[in-house]
């Protein structure tokens, strides 16, 4: 490690440097943020667009007695660089190592962990409010937020509020770089970069030095101080109408004039936006001129051409080449992402079919309202979003598309254990919240041929919403089935007439179960292995084969809490069948960053801490089992 | 009836009348407004304010090939009166009678059911791209919506993607009347309503004509047509940033005038802003002159005075009596509330600490982050919202709130059955969604003392967030607890020593459980009725007590699907207890409307019901229960 950034402790550290060494210190940042990137993959083109930010904020504001919240925590690499966490880098988003996002066990520089986007202005203004009232007049609340987080509602939501308290000390940074994973879409972003629609980065820079100069003009649309830029420099208008005091737009590569707007904006005592033009990738050139998202948050990669190793298919693959046919098939569906046109398999989709994909923006509860649009409008719509981001829009996909029985499919990646972002990606909530709305269908496939099947069993649906599930990482191994029960698939028969155990697979677990079913055999404990295929609503087949068992083992990859354990468990009461069922899925807690498999592993979803389990409550029901009629 | 408004059978019946006629049609639907809102209650004050909006909308466009969507539906009365549903106003809101709702059931002019805001624009964009893919190109889709409604971030993101296609179908009627239930606040009100601020509705009217003449122009910011005229009238400026044509502001009592700004809009072809200028109450002076909310939506009422009938108290009353108390005790505790300030009991809290109250708009995204704000910085908030629309923060409440461990009440009010509103007004999801949350403890009070015994243990808690739930109405009656079993209050103590039924009564359903095992006594079979208070987490010596019982009986005012009687199920089945469990709440589909009794008694929640069922469930388990004699 060099030796500029390697003497910095903690912000003070960073105000103690003269302006003339800042510019070693960034690139000291970016050598350090290419290194560790190209070793573990992390978030690389946001935080190369943030580093003399960065730098600027320490300088200028005192954290922690000024907070810092970042907007989609990714963004924060520097920020964790400038605080005293440069030896955590060689262990990037490893187990036991630092974490990709903000983190209060980390750090006290760190005020909030969560990865979801649009929430700091929120936090902000409640923050903001805090300080006011309780007299700590010195501090101030400084938000950063990119122009893509700026398209979810909850963002507008704040900027309404926070403008509304003229002395609230917040200091809102837009980070504008003109995309979020992809190009922002959508009437703001054309808004806010009506000057790049025609104009390189460079052009646009001399433009807006030409038109205001460099020193940052505090502008007020209420008292006409700013007439004449106004009409060129679009975006404050809109901020000012909302009566939010406007600063910019920034070189936000220029450390020093992001510091004279900052210093500024933390002495006018009252919300005010400071809009910083940044450059995603910026001084590393596979970055710059990566065409897809200028290396969002790549994988692993060779440092000198920025290449990303070769990655095994992942099931995702299948759901876009799918969806491609079926695109082809029926000219009635439409794909609709939500800023993640790429990371959720639609950019095929959209190539083949560039009239019927609707990149929203960060916007899950807009998607889902607009495809109940949609579908009230004749077409099948098809939203595809990490399983984690569907709780946003849960209210619309309850609301405004189950109730209306609208034929909506929603696809969701990335569900159950992800890993290595840690807690606010693992996808564990919706196999259990999703229970609740009345019509939906819920499908779980296990493998790749389940997912073609269960796709075109969702979209042929033509009566209410269905659902389909899966993780993320590499495909599993293909499971054919022994048989059907019902709906469901019988994978695996037990060898006894009066078998012991039946196991649920759910999707994927269903392999799990396959392993386990062995295990159990050589201790004489005869297992049945069905995976439901759809697990919402449940096949009756399933009360007939559960009374057939003496206990009933449900496995998911999915909180165990109201999940589909909790499901089977209460269609049998219902039917008054009391065989006893175990579940086993993910303990409801906010999980630790680590890979799939290490948490997997740690959370005992393994064929063999299944087998274990099943024997010990079978064990513990008093060997040999007796039938549950026998019992009382 | 009227001549008039009787001879209307539909929109085409709309469009043959002249001119001339339309005040009186107008003066028609608001005597039937006033008739009928003052005999059932109803949202009368809303829509007294758009009485000529709907006529013109209905004589410009040609519903149902136009779809007219009405954001929060209850503004939809006067749309109904001209479709052909004035008989249906003899029973609004009765059993059986009309919807106080848009309803797709009553009507083919009725598109979407839901009552939750900010939706209508989602829709409208839905419907406007179906609508070009499948080219259908005389068709518009109109969407209505409040000034109140676009502070919700939904409303927002809608506007950011129908701005973003040029020729969308698509037509918005903002109706602003500068009120969503009480005045409209943040930014964009004061934006909206810059011309009210200092002017009462009249002088302004004067004011738009004088600036802008009656003729409204087509507005593009980006080709400068509209000079001079911006400056003045703000509300177009934040629109046409977004690249959104802009009429108005129009004079939304002057119907003729509306017709001709809508005629414009609709033969523009593209996205179109029409912005009417209302006043809610219009024309009825008690709903004009009332001060809380122009009679926003009032129970049954003295016609000739406004004054509503006498009401019993309600839960809400104790909460915001104990608020008051709390707020004076404890400088920490902050309101929040979501655009309901009176509804939610917040009202008395905001007159006693108006530095401690924050209405954020139809926001509950933002209510919940900024919640957290406030809580991470040493405040304890307490927001109180009607359980139903808890569900828009599902994510924050997690993410944000939950996953920091933040100290944050939510008290949800209107939870369970709150029946005549309809399906989307009951609160039957949170007891089941909100299991999930991590570290989240949930309280259910049965009675007033338990509202403020439990009100004081949530904000008591300083290590995570807590909920308290209660429902609409009349507060029930005192149950004083014959013991405690742990943190659990014993309410009756099973005559025998080995008890047959254990029922939980959640909450309210306390009473129920009471009356059943009255009646279960009679017939020999021996219930212990316990209340848990704390359903999330529920109390080790429930385990205890239910193993002690040969079955346990949850009694919940939610859904059936993922709630309290899931939740005790698996706390019995991972203590490896597994006594039979049945659980009682209300079937997992959308109820119609009727009053909240009727409702419980059709699904079966009531003494006698239970009663019933329980002994049908050990009848069918066939486990021999001792006779009466035998337990003496």
């Amino acid at each position: 490690m060099s030796g500029l950034l390697s003497s910095i402790k903690g912000p003070e550290d960073v105000r103690r440097l003269g302006a003339a060494q800042l510019p070693r210190l960034a690139g000291e940042i970016r050598d350090t943020l290419v290194d560790s990137c190209a070793r573990f993959g992390g978030h690389l083109g946001p935080n190369l667009g943030v580093v003399e930010l960065t730098i600027a904020l320490h300088r200028v504001f005192d954290s922690p007695r000024d907070p810092i919240i970042w907007d989609t925590g990714h963004q924060a690499y520097v920020h964790k660089l400038l605080t005293g966490r440069l030896a955590g880098f060689d262990a990037l988003k490893q187990e036991g190592g630092l974490s990709g996002y903000p983190s209060q066990a980390e750090s006290e520089h760190d005020f909030v962990e969560n990865s979801h986007a649009s929430t700091a202005l929120s936090y902000a203004d409640g923050l903001g409010k805090a300080f006011k009232l309780r007299g700590e007049r010195e501090r101030r609340v400084v938000a950063i937020i990119g122009d893509g987080a700026l398209t979810g509602g909850m963002a507008w939501e704040a900027l309404n509020n926070i403008a509304a308290i003229k002395d609230l000390p917040v200091v809102i940074v837009v980070n504008d770089n003109g995309r979020s994973y992809s190009p922002t879409i959508g009437g703001l972003a054309s808004h806010l970069s009506s000057l790049r629609v025609n104009r390189r980065y460079e052009d646009m820079l001399e433009f807006v030095k030409d038109k205001i100069g460099n020193v940052p003009v505090l502008y007020d649309a209420l008292h006409g101080i700013k007439k004449g830029v106004k009409d060129v420099i679009a975006p404050q208008v809109m901020f000012e109408d909302l009566g939010l005091k406007y600063l910019g737009p920034i070189d936000g590569h220029d450390e020093q004039a992001m510091e004279a707007a900052l210093r500024k904006a933390r002495d006018f005592g009252g919300p005010v936006i400071v809009h910083a033009l940044t450059q995603k990738g910026r001084g590393y050139s596979p970055a710059e001129n990566h065409d897809e998202d200028q290396m969002h948050g790549p994988g692993a990669f060779d440092k000198s051409t920025g290449l990303e190793k070769p990655k095994p298919r992942i099931w995702t693959d299948v759901f876009s080449e799918e969806m491609v046919k079926l695109g082809r098939e029926r000219s009635d569906i439409v794909g609709i992402t939500a800023a993640m046109l790429h990371p959720v398999g639609l950019a095929a989709f959209a190539e083949a079919y560039p009239e019927r994909i609707y990149d929203v923006g960060i916007a899950e509860q807009h998607a889902l309202t607009s495809a109940a649009g949609l579908a009230l409008g004749g077409m099948h719509p098809v939203f595809a979003v990490y399983a984690t981001f569907l709780n946003r829009g849960f209210d619309q996909l309850l609301m405004d598309v189950a109730l209306h029985k609208l034929p909506v499919t929603m696809v969701l990646d990335r569900a159950g254990v992800t890993g290595d972002d840690g807690a606010s990606h693992n996808g564990m909530w919706d196999l259990s919240i999703l229970q609740v709305v009345p019509g939906l269908r819920i499908a779980v496939p296990r493998d790749g041929e389940r997912i073609v099947e269960l796709l075109r069993e969702a979209v042929a649906t033509t009566d209410g919403p269905t659902v389909l599930r899966y993780p993320k990482g590499a495909l599993a191994e293909t499971i054919e089935p022994a048989g059907k029960l019902g709906e469901m698939d019988l994978l695996r028969v037990a060898e006894s007439d009066e078998p012991d155990v039946l196991l649920v697979g759910v999707g994927p677990m269903a392999h799990i179960c396959m392993d386990a079913a062995k295990l159990l055999d050589a201790q004489g404990i005869n297992a049945t292995v069905v995976d439901p295929r759809w697990v919402k609503p449940l096949d009756d087949a399933l009360v007939v084969a559960a009374a057939a068992h003496k206990l009933v083992a449900v496995v998911e990859d999915n909180g165990k809490v109201g999940g589909v354990g909790d499901a089977v468990s209460r269609l049998l009461r219902e039917a008054d069948v009391d065989v006893p069922v175990r579940s086993y899925g993910i303990p409801q807690r906010f999980l630790d960053h680590a890979k799939r498999a290490k948490i997997l592993g740690q959370i005992g979803l393994t064929g063999q801490d299944l087998a274990r389990e099943i024997t010990e409550a079978i064990a513990k029901r008093g060997a040999p089992m007796e039938s549950p009629s026998a019992r009382n």
